[in-house]
């Protein structure tokens, strides 16, 4: 696929653009990165996203595929000659998209509340993270990556997530390698691979960033 | 797979169980149909589906899947040899999960918010629901199916909340035939495929279901 155009919409401190990033890099696919503005958002955004009007947004050849789980799936399936990100079983593939699903719906919404909230609400959040980082953690169990020896599909699916914690334990008042150490280990792991330490932004610009969200929401 | 031990944890009225109960029939796989009571949860569903606690789970040689979505793709995964639900091509199958996503996140709290609420927010529900119907209305365009000519995975991910629309039109006071009058005889359509036909209940049944959820609500 010499001749594809691949860009990729998206914004710097997304953990759901970080998977697109780190998928594109395992395959070690080249493509146009274009920044958004979330406050302003691109005619080709709109245009691409009309649905959700969110980032991320792969455009493959004119096209667009919206939500990152399912880019991460397309980017397996159009580029299946390296890096399998999946288990070929499907009961392992199931695992993996159930994993994958737990993380959209459970620590999103509670790594958000924790600093995008204050008071009860706030505490809430982090009680509900932590709960969800042990529950990630069983799931890891003793294996290197979530799938086993390889990187693959969930670890993709939460690594971004590590580039928040900073601001998660800063807002929250915690430390998540005193609540979890081998979720960090395995998060450290990661980082040392090429495709994800340079999809990763730093965590102190992500507090930065979390800062200017807080004084938008009148948090701060 | 002729030895194979496949068991169904559902409740009748759960337009996620009705995804799996119609992907086996499309598949013509026997399985044994285990009724749930959401309000005295069996051992077997808490041990089976320990992080969310609900049904669907469709239990394949005494190994769980769970979530709907998932459970149909693991079907369409172990038995490829008759009934293809999603589409060969990696972009077609892009879109196709796409819709499923949006229906789960959008259709599913939209209507929710009808028979499940009163006053203002029943009146948002209704709003959102109608709006929703339409963007698939728009999505659907002039082809019998999501997929084109034959019915498959966005078909299978949708048709069962047909059954609650009595309900949502009772308590919203609206026609869904007068707003989307080609979302329903798109449901229709579906209808006529035994397939459809034999796993989703009768839509007065559910509306008996409604009230009585209403009741325990205190909406009623």
């Amino acid at each position: 696929m010499a001749n594809d155009e691949l860009i990729l919409l998206d914004f710097w401190p997304s953990m759901f653009g970080m998977r697109l990033r780190i998928a594109l890099a395992e395959k070690e696919i080249k493509y146009e990165y274009k920044e958004e503005d979330l406050w302003n958002k691109s005619p080709l955004l709109l245009q691409m996203n009309p649905i959700h009007k969110k980032i991320p947004v792969l455009i493959h050849n004119g096209k667009p595929i919206c939500e990152s789980i399912i880019g991460v799936e397309y980017i397996e399936e159009v580029w299946k000659d390296k890096a399998l990100l999946l288990p070929s079983d499907p009961y392992d593939r199931a695992q993996a998209r159930f994993w994958a699903d737990y993380i959209d719906k459970k620590l999103y919404y509670s790594a958000r509340k924790i600093w995008g909230a204050n008071g009860e609400e706030q505490e809430a959040g982090k009680k509900e993270f932590i709960e969800c980082l042990k529950v990630l953690e069983g799931a890891l169990g003793e294996k290197p990556y979530f799938g086993g020896d390889n990187f693959g599909f969930v670890d993709i699916a939460l690594i971004g997530f590590y580039s928040w914690f900073h601001s998660c334990e800063t807002y929250g008042n915690f430390s998540t390698e005193a609540e979890c150490p081998k979720f960090v280990a395995w998060a450290k792991r990661c980082m040392e691979r090429d495709s994800v330490a340079k999809s990763l932004p730093d965590q102190h610009k992500v507090l930065e960033f979390a800062k200017t969200l807080r004084h938008k929401l009148g948090l701060e």
